[in-house]
């Protein structure tokens, strides 16, 4: 292991190009040749820092594509950056989704980073909570680590209005939308009167030449239902009242965080690009360094 | 003129069966045949109601259609009412769409009951207007007689996306929806941050037998948009305070509400079925009777 003022070699995950659909493994590489300094400037106030673990999420695929917005960046290929799902279930369920007592919620992706967490904290505002993913193994865990309600697989539901129709007999209060399209189309045919959709991402659709078209807005006049779209760079501020209660809650035993971690900077292109098949179970993680 | 006590014809406009598409004139029939009394039960608390105009709005067209919802029920054949599209604008634009002055304000069917009320609360606000609407006549009277900064007609552009970046080269704030479907996607482009779209109604989407998709809510989340719809009689508790302000406004001239008005009960059908094709300018109202 490297410690400070040594010299070693600089392994980088480099992106070779942006990309256009979902990113692959094939669309970064591993680069060990060039030698770094590990020695802060003398006399500088630079420090060195050591980076135990980087995080992989949903959104650093977008900062792959080339597109051009006030508010985001895209990287520079050979720039990795980390994301904070916790504070993003934090915004979008406290503060965006309008939580009651006793409310029906529904999320999507469940068992993401982002999804665990919200199922957890509206099981602890007293809500009913069903969460759908893509395995069966997800699908136990949700049930049984994770305090869910119910859950399904929407790989394994023919027709995803019964499904939700079987799960929610009396409608959906709440939908933490993580992927979009279809399955919101459906939910939109679910939502009970002043129904909240709070949209936090929509995977299924950032890599699609064409996004699916959503068919059932009109229910949005006949149910009072509103839909919102959040950024949680919006809610930085709460960010740590949010560590404060999070941790708390952790070590209290009452909610838990589901990891899945992948060893070396190496496999890092490999983790990313799971994000998109569905490959991880909770958040993705990659250990850089043991110590 | 029929006065209380005496005995007249009773001229009804009857809906003959429930429709599918949009109502045609030939859904109704008028019918003149049977006898009423005009005569309160003596000793009852009854009282005799002469009316004088009879209102005709969209979402009467949804109650001859069959369908179910506990909130809503279809006209019986033979049964019609009146809507209230005043305060339907006043709670959209001051309620849902929350707005601020100076904000970028954003009507399709402007010219219509709702939206011609809409425009001027928000020219009241100081807000920038554009409303769109079917016709150069509509489109005239929104300039010269509403008050609108712009406005163009939909029918006459090729491109609704470069017409509302014509329009709103910094974007739009707020857009008040009237009529859904490919309209509503291009807004979607066009939304700035924290946008709000307060879902009236769909129009253009009631009477298709599939409705459109709309392919752009990828944007709710990068531009943190609130999608909302609402319905009128959730603010029935503030109908009296609308009616006062508006009614003052009225007065003292600051708003003007434009009505397109139709001559004889045996005129409705053709009334109600022209608001479909966007026959009427304004709010569209049948003289049953001139005192």
């Amino acid at each position: 292991m490297a410690s400070a003022g040594e010299v070693m070699n600089n392994k980088q995950v480099i992106l070779k190009h942006f990309i256009h659909g979902a990113p692959k493994e094939s669309d970064m590489v591993v680069k060990t040749g060039s030698i770094m300094s590990l020695t802060a400037e003398a006399g500088s106030n630079a420090v060195v820092v050591k980076n135990l673990y980087l995080s992989c999420d949903p959104f650093m695929g977008s900062r792959m594509k080339k597109f051009e917005h006030p508010d985001f960046v895209s990287f520079k290929p050979g720039f990795v950056s980390i994301g904070m799902p916790g504070l993003t279930a934090w915004a979008g369920f406290y503060e965006v989704a309008a939580p009651k007592k006793g409310e029906n919620v529904y999320i999507s992706a469940a068992a993401g980073a982002v999804g665990q967490l919200v199922g957890q904290f509206a099981k602890l505002m007293g809500c009913y909570v069903v969460g759908s993913a893509g395995s069966k193994k997800k699908v136990d865990i949700l049930k049984s680590k994770l305090g869910f309600d119910e859950a399904f697989n929407y790989k394994e539901e023919h027709d995803l209005d019964k499904a939700l129709k079987r799960c929610f007999p009396e409608g959906i209060d709440i939908y933490f939308d993580n992927v979009g399209g279809k399955l919101l189309d459906v939910v939109l045919l679910n939502m009970r009167l002043k129904g909240r959709i709070a949209v936090c991402g929509m995977i299924s659709q950032y890599y699609l030449s064409q996004p699916e078209g959503v068919h059932n807005l009109l229910h949005t006049i006949r149910n009072r239902i509103r839909i919102e779209g959040f950024v949680v760079f919006d809610y930085l501020p709460q960010y740590s009242k949010f560590l404060e209660v999070v941790l708390d809650l952790i070590r209290e035993g009452k909610i838990v965080y589901l990891e899945d971690i992948v060893e070396g900077l190496e496999n890092a292109p490999a983790a990313l690009a799971g994000l998109f098949s569905g490959r991880n179970i909770g958040k993705q993680l990659v250990v850089v360094a043991r110590e």
